[in-house]
């Protein structure tokens, strides 16, 4: 019999993945911690047995958490990270010229560690001294409640709404965020399945419209995670994703994305009838 | 310990549905045919182990391989569906007023007879009587080669390439589509996926490039196929899927999807960086 690793979901269902062998475990203050090579995936970091990113399909999320705002906002200077331990998305966000300050807030130092020492392709960015980047093991809730910074995109990396993340999809949470976005500032959050999560995604949207002139949603569509279908949340102060959005500055970016394109762009915000009918009354715009 | 379904899938993970009991087992000559109450997912068809459809997403499958070819053609009169004998592509292609006659061609009547019985969120067109509705337990593959009849489109609802399907995806039986195509026809095919099954995604586009001057994909996300997304091949003699697209001719309609909607249309036609990479070269127009 192989080993593998399960992930178990509350809709009667477990995928189970075929590894080698555990690289890493360890039982943090906030959570279990794992990385596993498996057979068919490359590496896998599983947090409390939920699998976070695999190399093999890691570029999808990364590439769609962050290239969609960062080629939107015409003048993404300050980024600040909350989550991302993996390192995927500071190593994307870093990969734009125009960006000259990313701060990352990570609470758990053992997924950074994990990481760093076992998932190199994600961690590259942490582990790289560069004077745009600036890494914090905190709380960050905590971070942007008391930070003095004003950014021009937020980005909240984060798990599910179960442990550690669960403030990170609250009312307060956002409201401070609102307060440290520039005037014409954007976040992005992991905004869980449309399919699985139909309720985190009903709060999320109703906490940004009460903030926020622009609200969409944004999906994309990854291997390891269940159903496949996933979103992220897109909440703007001016800019807007489909109106504001320029191949030109794409074409200027000079990136290449094995996920991301032009027309991947403008499609992640179309949204299938079932999504609209959950969360289409509180977008806006 | 519960019961359970489990899918394998070659890439090293499998996924397992808890299930209540079984409903109908039986070996065709052609494949083992099972319906299973699931505890998530409601009822479930499966072929040989592979989950064809659930209650719970099947309407994703159905409304893609459906609605976006018969709204791009503006006059689907004459529509014949190869396979699909869980009949819910047959239900969908009947609430187009437009369709005067619908030839479904199944192989495997052990299918037809599951879902008649187990299945009839799906099977109800299989079980009513209906003067634009004939089916025919027969091979598809000598069907087409052998009807005297036109079609304006040609939806083939197949399993995967292994098995009974596997001709249907070759070189011979779409030049034999080709040939009992109106000359403004279309045919829509189930394609895969695009992280799983690059390599057959690539002979069929080459398939169909060699045959038809316009050839595109378009992809879509249910919940039970391994991935999650999901693709469609679209060939056509005529018709553009985006530019022959009418959002009057939707309204004229006046159908009621769970899944699709205009914006899904045109965003499914949107293909990710890796899968361009794989057949961008072979799409037409």
């Amino acid at each position: 019999m192989s080993k593998f690793v399960e992930e178990r979901n509350d809709n009667f269902f477990s995928v189970r993945y075929e590894i080698d062998r555990v690289l890493y475990s360890k039982r943090s203050p906030f959570q279990k911690v794992e990385v596993v090579q498996t057979k068919g995936h490359g590496r896998m970091l599983l947090n409390d047995d939920l699998v976070m990113v695999s190399e093999r399909d890691e570029f999808v999320y990364h590439d769609m958490i962050v290239h969609p705002v960062l080629l939107t906002h015409p003048n993404p200077r300050r980024v600040l990270i909350i989550g991302g331990g993996d390192g995927g998305t500071a190593r994307e966000v870093l990969r734009h010229n125009k960006v000259e300050q990313c701060d990352m807030v990570e609470i758990d130092g053992c997924v950074v560690e994990a990481c760093r020492e076992f998932l190199p392709v994600t961690a590259e960015a942490l582990s790289t001294p560069a004077p745009r980047f600036s890494l914090h093991i905190d709380d960050g809730v905590k971070f942007i409640r008391e930070t003095k910074n004003e950014y021009d995109v937020v980005i909240v990396d984060s798990t599910d709404p179960i442990g550690p993340a669960t403030p990170l999809f609250g009312r307060e949470f956002y409201r401070d965020v609102y307060t440290h976005l520039a005037d014409d500032g954007i976040v992005v959050s992991q905004g869980e399945s449309p399919y699985y999560n139909a309720k985190t995604q009903h709060t999320m949207v109703q906490i940004l419209a009460e903030l926020f002139p622009i609200v969409r949603y944004l999906n994309f569509t990854n291997l390891t995670y269940p159903g496949g279908l996933w979103s992220f949340s897109f909440a703007s102060k001016k800019w807007h994703p489909l109106r504001d959005f320029s191949e030109e500055r794409m074409r200027e970016a000079n990136l290449k994305f094995r996920y991301y394109n032009a027309d991947i762009h403008r499609a992640a915000f179309a949204l299938p009838s079932f999504q609209l009918d959950n969360i289409g009354a509180f977008l806006k715009e």
